[in-house]
């Protein structure tokens, strides 16, 4: 094992150092937040770039490239002096020693911290049914972004080839698992490609004819949006030829169907292209800490944290974003989304800052800032509490809203001219079918049949 | 086997059906200009989009992004009412019948041809080395691309983490095999990443010590240019801390290191991250189609083509762009360029037109428009016959006629904003390490040691 961290401890010597796992928004906004503080930053992250997830469902529609939402972290955190980036992924904790380890080409590095922030988010999860993942991907990755996009795209590819009338209809049948946000802006996005982008694009298959199906198991989607905001996004999904089914429970998801059980009816739909939106789980990397610490996992493999976001028993270790149970006011635990992990990294960030100048600060509080959700062409949800809008407005202020918190300038000029462009010539221009498997699905197609 | 081009044969009836393989620059202007002509065109590709592949360089060095450089040719073509595209991979040639047969769910779909125009480019040659190809990827396809931007961002990751001082060196040393202008273009585009853009990120590495070597076999880079605007290029890459190394034959390329040969002496070069620019030949296609024709190849598999660009024996089959051994006024083949192929698509074009409208056509003459090659930032050569330039002027020209060829709008607003950003800031915001391989460098590095 070699201990090489030494250009981070040379810098630091004397300085408290800051280790910190993950650069999605919590992990990052750790980071940001120590830039005046006299402690040494170290953000690891197995990927060279932060992503903005909210985003990612229009790279896998085509309507953004990969790197309108992916922001180089070395790039980000260029002129923050106290902070080094290490790309590299994270192996195991030697809490004892204080010690993060970190996979190297020499075996295993050790990097030593006196806080550790672990905010290594969280990935799909198919309810014990990892064979699913095959056929049904999820969406947290850009690989998964541009694999569902070549899935789509060469969906309506191979229909447009396609001789026999019920293939082409399984073709043109897409199944979205999960009616959360994810699964209901992917499945708006989906029907305005069918039935605007392409619309004149093919010649044998009418694209509009495409069948965008969303099952939630639940009584409702977006069930963390008051019902009236559920009940609007239903009827905007239908207007967009959606077809919502909730209390749904997908019970087997095959190369060629997916089996979807309601009120006691067990229906196959025929498909090729399911997007699995249902389930997440935490970061591995959660059992691996939890082992260390003694701290206990939830269902969703998340961990339980203290008032203050540590672990019981080591308040030099915090666990925030995704990866965190962080039961609110002892009610349920919050929703894994952006503006918790953000709000979650600076209150850790100014907690550090306290410690270090000697200060106490209270327990971390959630401030809810609203909840939001587009659904297709001009069409969201946003709910403010006391204030909710529907329709042009939300989706305006989605708009904003989004706009405003990509990471960096450049992003904000490129996302802001494809949005203006593709809303004013109902085109996608990012659609491309790529990836060194980019035949895959044909071939897999044509073995099948 | 099904003939199912029904639609296609629906449409055309009684028309003239042109079937043209390939939407690179030379098949896509075949098919765009035919627009107002009374035939039925198909045109075939197995990727969904037409791909500006002069700015490919920039995509592998993370100035742009795949979707700025690549335009779907479904939207390309939507208005174009004579013009169906089929997504698929021409497997052969049943030319006494008049049939393309391409790639099918059902086995092989057959398309009925009265007029054939096969353009389906070239792609990397190794000299019959093809075992080098693993590691020193081509630059041909968006995949290549992105995996030469994969290679060059992960050395310096692996570098930044790297203890030993001869593995670090080894990382840093960028061999480029190849000193055409895709060559010359790479070379200075990373000798800039390393020099500007990476500069102030890294701790314990100083990018500007990376060491790009350019190896040529020739007796000078850029052969096809006036001898001083190659010696003009050489000494601007040198500037740039690149070593260009001419009369330079390369024995062999292994996992580790790169072996040349020059004046006598054999040196070998640590390296990790190798690029091919050398060689090329034409698609397999070629061979192919020369069996089915009696047709000849040359050297690079490219087909020998009569002066009006027809083969021999078959004058309703046409072969342009880089498959076509064009041998203009009785000379050297035309070099595989877009210019070339941009204006053998438009002559062809014009011949069915002429023939359609029962006139005839003189024979095909290529107009020499100028050659253009960039080194790095502000500075490029520009052979225009009797005018040259260099330097910022040459930029300048290079940047303005590429942003015009671009095929769409969107495209160059999205393009020069990029441009103009990474020209000011000295950044590259499209260096993402993705794929879903992404840590697979990582790994083989790691079991090599």
């Amino acid at each position: 094992m070699a201990t090489s961290q030494q250009a981070a401890s040379e810098k630091s010597e004397n300085s408290h150092r800051v280790v910190v796992v993950g650069g999605g928004f919590g992990g990052l906004n750790v980071a940001q937040y120590l830039r005046r503080v006299a402690v040494h930053v170290t953000l690891i992250d197995r990927r060279n770039f932060h992503l903005f997830q909210p985003l990612l469902y229009q790279v896998a529609t085509g309507e953004l490239s990969p790197a309108n939402i992916a922001a180089p972290l070395r790039s980000v955190l260029e002129r923050q002096k106290n902070c080094v980036v290490l790309m590299g992924e994270v192996t195991g904790f030697d809490v004892g020693s204080e010690k993060v380890l970190v996979d190297s080409t020499h075996g295993s590095e050790e990097i030593p911290f006196d806080t550790l922030v672990v905010a290594a988010g969280a990935t799909h999860s198919y309810f014990g049914h990892g064979e699913w993942a095959r056929h049904a991907p999820g969406l947290k990755t850009i690989e998964d972004a541009t694999e569902i996009r070549r899935r789509l795209l060469t969906a309506f590819e191979l229909a447009e080839r396609e001789t026999h009338a019920d293939q082409r209809r399984m073709l043109l049948n897409f199944v979205i698992v999960g009616g959360g946000p994810t699964g209901v802006e992917l499945a708006g996005a989906i029907a305005d490609i069918a039935q605007f982008v392409l619309r004149h694009e093919f010649h044998r298959i009418n694209p509009a004819e495409a069948q965008v199906i969303l099952v939630e198991a639940g009584e409702r989607i977006l069930s963390t949006f008051p019902p009236d905001l559920s009940a609007n996004a239903q009827s905007t999904l239908e207007r967009l030829g959606v077809s919502v089914r909730t209390q749904s429970l997908v019970t087997e998801v095959a190369e060629d169907h997916v089996t979807v059980i309601a009120g006691g009816r067990t229906e196959q739909i025929p498909t090729r292209t399911v997007i699995w939106a249902a389930g997440v789980a935490a970061s591995p990397l959660a059992k691996k800490l939890a082992d260390a610490t003694g701290a206990t996992l939830d269902r969703a493999g998340r961990i339980s944290v203290e008032k203050d976001l540590s672990l019981a028993g080591h308040p030099n270790i915090f666990v925030i974003g995704d990866m965190a149970n962080c039961s609110h006011d002892g009610g349920k635990p919050l929703p894994g989304v952006a503006p918790v992990a953000i709000q979650q990294g600076r209150f850790v960030a100014k907690l550090i800052r306290a410690q270090v100048e000697g200060r106490t600060l209270p327990t971390f509080r959630y401030r809810d800032l609203g909840n939001l959700a587009t659904i297709g062409r001009s069409a969201a949800v946003a709910d403010f509490g006391r204030v909710k809008f529907k329709g042009l407005i939300a989706w305006v202020l989605w708009l904003l809203i989004h706009l405003m918190n990509i990471v960096n300038y450049r992003s904000r000029v490129l996302v802001f001219v494809q949005w203006a462009w593709n809303y004013l010539t109902h085109d996608r221009s990012a659609r491309l079918i790529t990836g060194s498997e980019a035949r895959r699905a044909v071939d897999e197609f044509k073995h099948a049949d």
